[in-house]
């Protein structure tokens, strides 16, 4: 998908200045400038010009400014910055999400990290990457026992108490969990190096774009409750079926 | 320093082949092999080898083999994978440590993050970033007081609960905290993102050859107890030396 490479392309060029630029918290309170801020709105003026100039009549749904067109047949749902706190803190592991939803179903993503110079794309029925290793297609892998899986959340702070009850329950339960991954952990699962996401309090724009990179690369995104994810909300991504249901029927006791 | 270039580079060689390569719990269970050993053993037993033929009086200290010649003026100290769990689950959080302890006192250090192709290194008087985003001199930026700052600890999980009550205070009072950030948080401080680790815990090859790096930048690190940092155990490393101290005065309470 060329305009998927493009609209990565100007994020990118938007972003990069800001990334590990030097300032400090006294920069920002004197100036009254936030550079995250700077960089995330640049970025997504920039793909919008691109959607509007190349597509007239699709819809755009972002994180930074209003919502236009909706009830267009194809609407791009776009995130400069996922993973704003990483991105403050300098880790490489936040990410740009350019999505497309058409009649309401997310058909196209993907996921660009400029700084480590990584994409990783899907169409719900084929998933891609591309990056310091080359090109390869992006494949789940198998993982039938819940005791196997490694698991990531962005923060189990971020969990209502009941929430937070039943994950908590099941981080006992897996074999490995890792914190703070926003974006880069459903990428993971997607190309087979880790097992589920589980998350909560989510918008569209946090999850349109990575639901066809993981269903391309066999994997499932529901709800906690098992419905379609592309309204945000409670949100399970798990790379192989089986392992899912399990999890769902661990969060279905907290499930809205 | 060319050594410790070639050192990363045949480090690099022998990791990254198995980094993010296709394999899963049943491959492991099935062979009782495990891709990360083979890799952390392969890079040390390459970075010893070309030790041994440049610098034939030197020690070695390495997480997988047994010390040698602990007693040389210098000895290396190695880690070729600090950060397993984010190298199993693909991250590129994950770094080989190189650090040389001469007369005791950790000197020469580097940090390579082969998959980003980034490195940091620092001979404690001054430290360097080459990677994506070019060559650069590191410099810790200055946070005067703890409410500003950004803080990264591997996981609270790990600290006993003295330990943890301390962290726990010093994390509601600062302005963000991050886990999961293993070495690559101390490079973090040292080109001014962040403003300081704290762990506990450590061996002397999870620290020696970032003291250099962070100290070259500006930063200053030692134990809990304001001792000197090369034996590892409880650390603090701070981009300012003052909020070293507010650090230092809030840690003390669990100091051992």
């Amino acid at each position: 998908m060329p305009l998927l490479s493009e609209l990565a392309d100007s994020s990118a060029a938007a972003i990069m200045p800001h990334f590990r630029a030097a300032y400090t918290v006294e920069n920002k309170r004197s100036s009254g400038f936030d550079p995250v801020t700077v960089a995330d709105r640049d970025a997504e003026r920039a793909m919008r010009a691109l959607i509007q100039k190349t597509h007239k009549d699709h819809g755009i749904l972002g994180e930074e400014f209003g919502p236009e067109n909706l009830e267009a047949e194809h609407v791009w749902v776009l995130d400069p910055i996922d993973g704003t706190r990483a991105f403050i803190a300098g880790l490489p592991t936040w990410g740009t999400l350019i999505g497309l939803r058409t009649l309401g179903i997310p058909s196209l993503g993907m996921m660009a990290q400029p700084y480590v110079g990584e994409r990783y794309a899907g169409d719900g029925t084929s998933a891609w990457y591309e990056g310091p290793i080359g090109k390869k297609k992006l494949k789940t892998r198998p993982c039938a026992h819940m005791a196997d899986a490694v698991v990531f959340t962005t923060t189990p702070a971020l969990f209502t108490e009941p929430e937070r009850a039943v994950y908590d329950a099941i981080e006992r339960d897996v074999r490995m969990a890792r914190y703070g991954t926003d974006c880069y952990g459903y990428c993971m699962v997607a190309a087979g190096h880790a097992d589920a996401v589980i998350e909560s309090g989510l918008q569209p724009y946090d999850i349109v774009a990575l639901v066809p990179v993981i269903e391309g690369a066999g994997g499932v995104v529901t709800t906690w409750a098992g419905n379609p994810p592309a309204d945000g909300g409670q949100i399970l991504a798990s790379g192989d079926p089986r392992l899912h249901d399990q999890l769902l029927e661990r969060l279905s006791a907290a499930a809205l």
